[in-house]
Parts: C-alpha cells; sequence; structure tokens
C-alpha cells in the first residue's frame, strides 16, 4: 500500500483539494467553490464526497494517513479556522473534527503561511534546514516560522504575523485595524499602493499612468519593469526597501538560515530580490552580515497551497514517530 | 546521590560559579577575578581546582552530572566563546572542552541572555510555559527565545538579538557599530543616555543635574523617579514607551504567553512596566491585544547567572532524556 495525504486550501473563491505522496507528487487535483454552499457542512460534505470518489479512482494501493488543511486564520492547536474575514462563515469553524469523521484520519489545519513553511521543509528547497521563514506575498503578506525544525505556532497559535509588524506608525491604513503594517508596503496590494504613491509623487511618464488601480496588478507591473518603466523599476526597489530593512529586524530573532520569499511578487526575481538583500544586508547587526540566504521558494507552482496543505500530514507523523522512537 | 550541576558566569570582571541541584538550591558559590589569569587555560585551571574543592567540602553524597557556562559571545552549538569584547582573550575559545576534560562530564556554553531564559523555564517563573520571552536589562539588552518548550539558537547560534534591531535610523550610536539599536535606549547604559538627553531638552529642576554621566546608574534614577523628580520619570515613561513599542513588533514573530525583564532596570517596577505594557498593548495587531503578559522574572537575585548556567546541563538532559525514551 503506498500512503497518501490530501492537502486542502481554503479560500475566500475556491476551495483546492489533492492527493498527494510523500515526495511532494500531486496523483489529482480538483477545486470547488467555496461560498456557493450555505453552510459550512455543506462545503464539507461536498468536499468529502468529491475526496472520496477521487481516491477511490486512483485504486487499491493507496492509503489515506492524513489531510491537512491551510485557511486564512487556521489555528493548529485547536483545528479551526475563527473569525476568517475572507469567509462568510462566521465565529469558530471546527474544521478538523468536521473532516476527520467522514475519514477516520488525523486532520490538521493551519494558516496558510504556516502551511507554505511546512511545506517547503517536507517538499521544497528547506528541506536540509532546520532554521528558516517563509513570506508569503499575495494580497497580504504571511509568514512562517521554523526552529530547530519544527513549525513555530506559539502559545495562542497565531505566531508569524509579520505583515503586521510596523513600517510606519503614520504610514497606510491596514485592514488589521493600524497603520503603517509592512503588508501595506509589501504584498501584491502594497506594492499597487506604491505605484499610485510614486504616480502622484513624480513626474516621469509611466505606462502605468494609463491603468486604473482597479485593473493593475503584480504581473503588469512586472513587466512594465522589465521594460525599463521608471515608476515600476522605482516601486520594486521601494518595495524591497522596506522589505530587506524589515527583514534585518526578523532575522535577530531567530537567527534563520534562510528566508523564502513565495508567491506572485517573488516571481519579479532580480527585480525584487536585489534591492530586498541589499538593504537587508546594509541595516543587518555586523554579526550576521552574508550568513542569511534569501531565497525564492521551492515550491512557485500552482499546487503549492495542496502542496502545504499535505506537507502538515507528513510532519505530524514524523512529529509523533519522534516522540514514541 | 543527590545529582548537582555547576553554574559557571563569565563577567569582564568576575568569573562567579556555584553548585546548584535541580529545584535551583544554590549550595555553594564563590568567585574569582577573570583578568587576573594571564591565559584563558589558567582561568580554568584555577576554576576547575576550585570548584573540585568545593564539591569535595560538601561531601560524598554528591554527584556531578554537568556543567553550564553563560558568557557573552558564547555559542552553544560549538561550545566556544568568540570574540569576546569583554574579555582580553581574543579569537575563538574552546571552553567546553577546556572545562569537561578536568570534569568527565557534558559541559555546556551559551550567552548570558539565552542562559537566562533557560534559568527561567528550568527554575523561575516560566516553569509551565513552553512559550516566552526573556528580556535582561544590563550594560545593553539581551533576549532569549523559548518555542514549543526549546531554546531558539537558530542556525548561526546566534539567535535573540533584539538589543540590536532598530529604534530610529539616525538615532544612538551603538557598540555594534550601527545606530539607533534598542539596546541603546532601553538598558542601564540606554536610560542614563535618555536622562542626558532629557536634561538637555527640558528646563525643568532635577536632582539628576548634579550628577556627572560616569557616576549616575539605574539605582540613581529610580530612587530620584521615586521621589518625583519629573526628569527622572520622564526617562522611565520614555523607555518603557521604546520597549513596550518595540515588544508590539517582537510578539507577532513567535507569539509568546510571556515576556520576562530581567535584571537593575526591571527592579523599578511599575515605573517601568507600566509604560512598556501601555505603549505594547496600543501597538499591538488587534488579534494579539490582552494576551501576552509582561512580567518580572523569577529569578531577580545575585545567583542568577549561575541558577541560568547551570540550567543548561539539566535542560540538557532532559532533552536528550526525550529524545532517547
Amino acid at each position: 500500500m503506498k500512503e497518501i495525504t490530501i492537502g486542502i486550501d481554503i479560500g475566500g473563491t475556491n476551495t483546492k483539494f489533492g492527493i498527494v505522496d510523500r515526495s511532494g507528487n500531486v496523483l489529482f487535483q480538483d477545486r470547488i467553490k467555496t461560498q456557493e454552499h450555505e453552510e459550512v457542512s455543506d462545503l464539507v460534505n461536498d468536499l468529502a464526497k468529491a475526496i472520496k470518489e477521487s481516491i477511490a479512482n486512483l485504486g487499491t494501493d493507496y492509503s489515506l494517513v492524513g489531510i491537512g488543511v491551510g485557511a486564512a486564520n487556521g489555528n493548529y492547536y485547536k483545528g479551526t479556522i475563527e473569525h476568517a474575514t475572507n469567509l462568510k462563515w462566521k465565529g469558530i469553524i471546527p474544521l478538523a473534527d468536521m473532516l476527520s469523521k467522514p475519514f477516520g484520519v488525523p486532520t490538521l489545519v493551519t494558516n496558510d503561511a504556516n502551511a507554505a513553511a511546512v511545506g517547503e521543509m517536507v517538499y521544497g528547497a528547506a528541506r536540509n534546514m532546520k532554521d528558516f521563514v517563509v513570506i508569503t506575498l499575495g494580497t497580504g503578506l504571511g509568514s512562517g516560522f521554523v526552529c530547530n525544525g519544527q513549525l513555530i505556532n506559539g502559545k495562542h497559535g497565531i505566531a508569524g504575523e509579520l505583515g503586521h509588524t510596523t513600517v510606519n506608525y503614520a504610514g497606510r491604513y491596514c485592514n488589521c485595524g493600524k497603520r503603517g503594517c509592512l503588508e501595506t508596503y509589501v504584498s501584491a496590494t502594497g506594492i499597487k499602493r506604491s505605484v499610485y504613491k510614486l504616480l502622484a509623487d513624480h513626474l516621469e511618464p509611466s505606462e502605468l499612468r494609463g491603468i486604473s488601480f482597479d485593473n493593475l496588478n503584480t504581473k503588469m507591473i512586472t513587466e512594465a519593469a522589465v521594460r525599463g518603466d521608471i515608476v515600476a523599476r522605482e516601486a520594486f526597489e521601494y518595495t524591497g526597501r522596506i522589505l530587506g530593512t524589515k527583514l534585518a529586524e526578523t532575522v535577530v530573532h531567530t537567527d534563520p538560515e534562510a528566508i523564502f520569499l513565495f508567491g506572485g511578487l517573488s516571481l519579479a526575481g532580480d527585480l525584487i530580490f536585489k534591492p530586498t538583500i541589499k538593504h537587508m544586508e546594509a541595516n543587518l547587526m555586523p554579526v550576521f552580515r552574508g550568513k542569511v540566504k534569501i531565497l525564492p521558494s521551492g515550491l512557485q507552482n500552482q499546487a503549492a497551497p495542496i502542496l502545504g496543505a499535505s506537507s502538515l500530514v507528513w510532519n505530524y507523523l514524523e512529529e509523533k514517530g519522534k516522540v514514541h522512537a
């Protein structure tokens, strides 16, 4: 029997799921619409049905060992999703309990950035590392910390909220209620805001002057920068400077071997990596200089959220194995 | 046989050592002058001799199980002291090797703030905690992070350098070579610098106007503040504001249950705790508010550095026990 896990990524629009083996091969994947379900129990029922069918289709040689779920506001300790702003179901959803019942296997829930960090350790570029940080650059900025080979969940299960450290106490308004949070500058939304600030401040012509805020996205900014657009290039420099300067602070907390950048913005390559590395090094406490790598995630593909979620299971089983060994 | 450990604290002036049992009772303690020894091997020889005598004096009922050493720039992984600025012996000192030879027991070395964190976990106020931070407020500001019940050493053994996060990029000059580091504001030296800044800025009379920078110390500032001295009170408010604001950033990294303040400045009680708590809460990401305690260390006594160092041994033996169980 070949052991398999299910990885589930619950987003505001789609709930993606996939069957993943220990090497990170995605044997099957599909998605269902999240919000078309009236109650969360309807979503769980549909999901369970689809998963059971897909496992049956694989044949009889496979044994399901666990389910991992990544979701905004996922709490690892409680197996819940709590007060998620991107879902219509309010309050505390006991998702791990709801999903483990129809399958009878361990079900683990965590937030998407923590799932990405475990994914990097289990399948990705951190396979030989015990101390690293993953920064996910999407609509917001998420982060996951691994120290001594273990994911840091923290006392309340909410560790790794780097996106809400402060860049400027009188700065941009943030969804969290504060001002000047890192994610208001460094994220897909953040760089859009920076482009608009730069278009306001500067006189240079820019192809981005013809695009509305609602239509602008990271890909357009990247392509404009590659074509030499001054405002787009400056937006990356500005974003990298803020990220690098902040990472110099993060590094002295847990002394990681590497910081991985994941998600749309990180696909811009040198445009974002060069200023980030430069400004991190320039602001680092001297004893840390030249020691901490900034690297692209090893999971830069469509299935990354599924991989991250499924990796929770392998990590859980291996941790459990260690304790019982 | 009753199991005992040796705790050693190597400082620029004195090297303190003590015999400590599992409950944190210091059965004997003494000190020798650090820098009166020409070579570090002379210090180790004298120390070994004094320790052997003191164990012999206890009687035959005791069994030494290990030695712990706390020292600036101590590296846990290598058992070394590396390029310490407070010692006259330069380069890399293989202290664990040198000390374990005459005793034939495991010898562990770490920096003093990490030793304080382990001490808090083994004997102090963090005995039932798995996720916490210790901030040591001495000449500088040190910090030690415990997550999942383990000390965070980091990839290079230099985790926990909160003292060198930045408060103001154009701020006070720091020994580390940067400007505006947290420890230039929040430490025994930092509050002195703040008093001098406030005496320069303000017109109010203050009893501290009669004291030179060299003669001023935390105790004088505390006593003046208790007597109502406006500048001294403002210095505590200023220090607590900077510390609290910075701790709001630290908290979102590892989500601790508590942050313990240790050392001279922390003995000022409400004068420092009140503004620290107030400004941490005001600057926290909302989901963390009201969750993280700021508490005084449970090891506020003369023997704390010895306790911290000795605790490394119990922690090491227990971790080892877990792995082998």
